[in-house]
């Protein structure tokens, strides 16, 4: 067993209970996992050093929700939406047709290539889901290529009822043989419950048919208007419920009483324009608030976690530990996971070691590409991402 | 004389009156300058082809407001700024007091670090002030150190009076033997008019002071509150009034009847939680528009153009053409420069290939590091920046 200790962390954020932050420390990493943690002052031998000199080290961003499975993009969709025109050939529909036109090789680059940029940018662990296909085929290979990347894939058939088909057929197709071919390929079902896509009648089908078939239940949900997502996914007891944009105090009461994470992305609404969720009153209520990145061609083209922890902090009234606390251990609640998203030890070695000595830096100096390497497994794959090429 | 092809560029920005952005795209770089612009099928040959495979190429971003020589940071001011907590450490006399302790070196490797990471993120040319020493000996200093990393130096001994000065002693000092000291390394003089800086008297005799030495004139006005100093700008013919958010239709008509160039900073509006400037409002009447980082430890810790372009479509109503063409012409304007800013034969090989196939993308997708490698004078220097650590 060979390890590695990284020592000279400025600032070390472990989320440990007793000294969640700590200064000139050290951490010991073998077989993938962080084995001690400590002062710097005394750490043991280890088989390599890395002296990262006052730089701050933090958990791996775990970014518990994204779309990173479609062909294309919607650059001119963007152009017109900031410009305020009008724009007919947008929407969810544009990137499903050229989803499904595409190969198997150019959406696996696809991945391979959003993936990679978000490594560079200190995230380790990404949730995937489907949802550009919206056939059974087509969900069936979203999810495969998927989980190539991740284990953390998402079963979206209820994204949107596609072109041509019936509403309650197309639930029926989602809750049937669509869900049969992809659930070998997924560990979670989610569905998209607001107005113009499922309402919370199809929506409960859809989450509990998933269920049944052995996934866990996460919802899209409160994103374009109040509505009932939340407290299903509360009713439900779903890992996680995501947009959150529009709460009334039922739906914030429900959060807090629940271990359904709220997942916010401020992400669309930078790009939409629409206005931020309000973090602090989930906060301040008790809610569990996980952030991510929503990366995706329509609504959220970003796949950088620190953009999400500087708009969290400038838009949505939380500090900056809050916010990475929310990119961290709020993505592994969201995902029922406790080997990420912190570096006690017995967590995984997935890290990231920044350009900075503190990670109050990600949201003081917004846009630099803050994290000069990312720890995966206890492994660099800084050399794999768009850092390196030449 | 070695030649350069760059092909198969998927969209090139040159800033041409005819064809300002052009597809399926060639340049030749020769001797630090373009050469040739055209179709890629027409491209003649050259002694060294690199083939960008369908990538967007744009001018190097020309940063018009920056202040790197300084010592410290502010995270804490910062971080209890957004909290809304009261922090009486703060402001631009604690960056002083650190500046005034450093070392030469230590205020040359700042800034190395700082030049270094906005090479990284597309920016070519940067405008560099002092302001953070204010004594005669720790200006000169701050602008010898600036000149070795930039031709675009400003003297701005008037940024703020200093602690235990009287005020009209300082601009004496200021008009007098400071400037003395510094006219030597700068190209620019600089002063902040502003309530709680100079006012308008102090200001118009500083920036004459400075005409009269030689310098060019920049303004520092109308950032936390309407005044005069955009109008003296004006008045004065100053090449540049930066921040310009808060402003009277007689300062919009001002500057759209000058040639002095509106900087607009949305860095500081984020990081300082204002009102973002109205980018719109200035265009409309006629102005030219700059967009700057203002990298500062204090306001905007940022020095990432891509992020002050995506701000600028997202909160100042900029297309994000408008936006890429403040931050290069418009920089180049406000620095008084027709070799850097755009692409047409005869200007500086100086230009940011994207890892995108559109110059959109730079707002499109805020926050990721899209910026694949930088030229400056026709080389490669993505290999001396952050990206190339290890
Ligand atoms: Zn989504
Ligand atoms: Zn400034």
């Amino acid at each position: 067993m060979s390890s590695r200790l990284l020592t000279g962390i400025g600032e070390l954020v472990t989320w440990d209970e007793e000294r969640p932050v700590r200064h000139d420390a050290a951490l010991v990493l073998a077989d993938g996992a962080v084995t001690w943690v400590g002062d710097a002052a005394e750490a043991p031998a280890a088989d390599d050093v890395l002296d990262v000199d006052g730089a701050a080290v933090v958990p791996g961003f775990v970014d518990s929700h994204s779309h990173l499975v479609f062909a294309g993009d919607r650059a001119a969709e963007f152009e017109a939406r900031m410009a305020g025109r009008p724009y007919a050939a947008g929407g969810i529909r544009t990137t499903v047709a050229a989803t499904r036109a595409a190969g198997d090789a150019d959406l696996d680059a696809n991945v391979t290539r959003l993936v990679e940029e978000m490594r560079c940018q200190g995230t380790t662990t990404v949730e995937i889901k489907s949802g550009y296909g919206l056939t059974v085929d087509d969900e069936a290979r979203s999810l495969a290529i998927a989980a190539r990347h991740t284990d953390e894939t998402t079963y979206l058939g209820a994204h949107v009822v596609p072109d041509g088909a019936q509403p309650e057929a197309y639930v029926a197709l989602v809750t049937g043989a669509m869900l049969d071919a992809c659930a070998p390929h997924a560990r979670w079902i989610d569905v998209f419950c607001e107005d113009g896509a499922f309402g919370v009648d199809a929506a409960r089908a859809v989450l509990t048919a998933g269920r049944d078939a052995g996934l866990g239940m996460r919802v899209h949900a409160n994103q374009l208007s109040y509505g009932p997502g939340v407290r299903l996914a509360c009713e439900l007891g779903a890992a996680a419920v995501d947009h959150c944009t529009y709460l009334t105090d039922d739906d914030v009461d429900a959060l807090a009483a629940s271990d359904t994470v709220a997942g916010l992305l401020p992400g669309v609404e930078f790009s939409t324009r629409h206005p931020y969720p309000d973090a602090r009153r989930l906060l301040d209520a008790g809610a569990t608030v996980a952030l991510a990145s929503d990366c995706n061609p329509g609504s959220s083209y970003t796949s950088s976690i620190p953009l999400c922890l500087a708009l969290a902090v400038r838009e949505m009234g939380m500090t900056p530990y809050e916010a990475l606390r929310a990119a961290t251990l709020g993505g592994a609640a969201s995902l029922r996971r406790d080997d990420v998203g912190h570096l006690r030890v017995g967590a995984r070695a997935d890290l990231a070691i920044l350009d900075a000595p503190s990670a109050v830096h990600l949201a003081y100096r917004p846009g630099v590409p803050l994290v000069a390497r990312t720890l995966v497994g206890g492994r660099s794959s800084a050399l794999t991402g768009a850092a390196a090429r030449p």
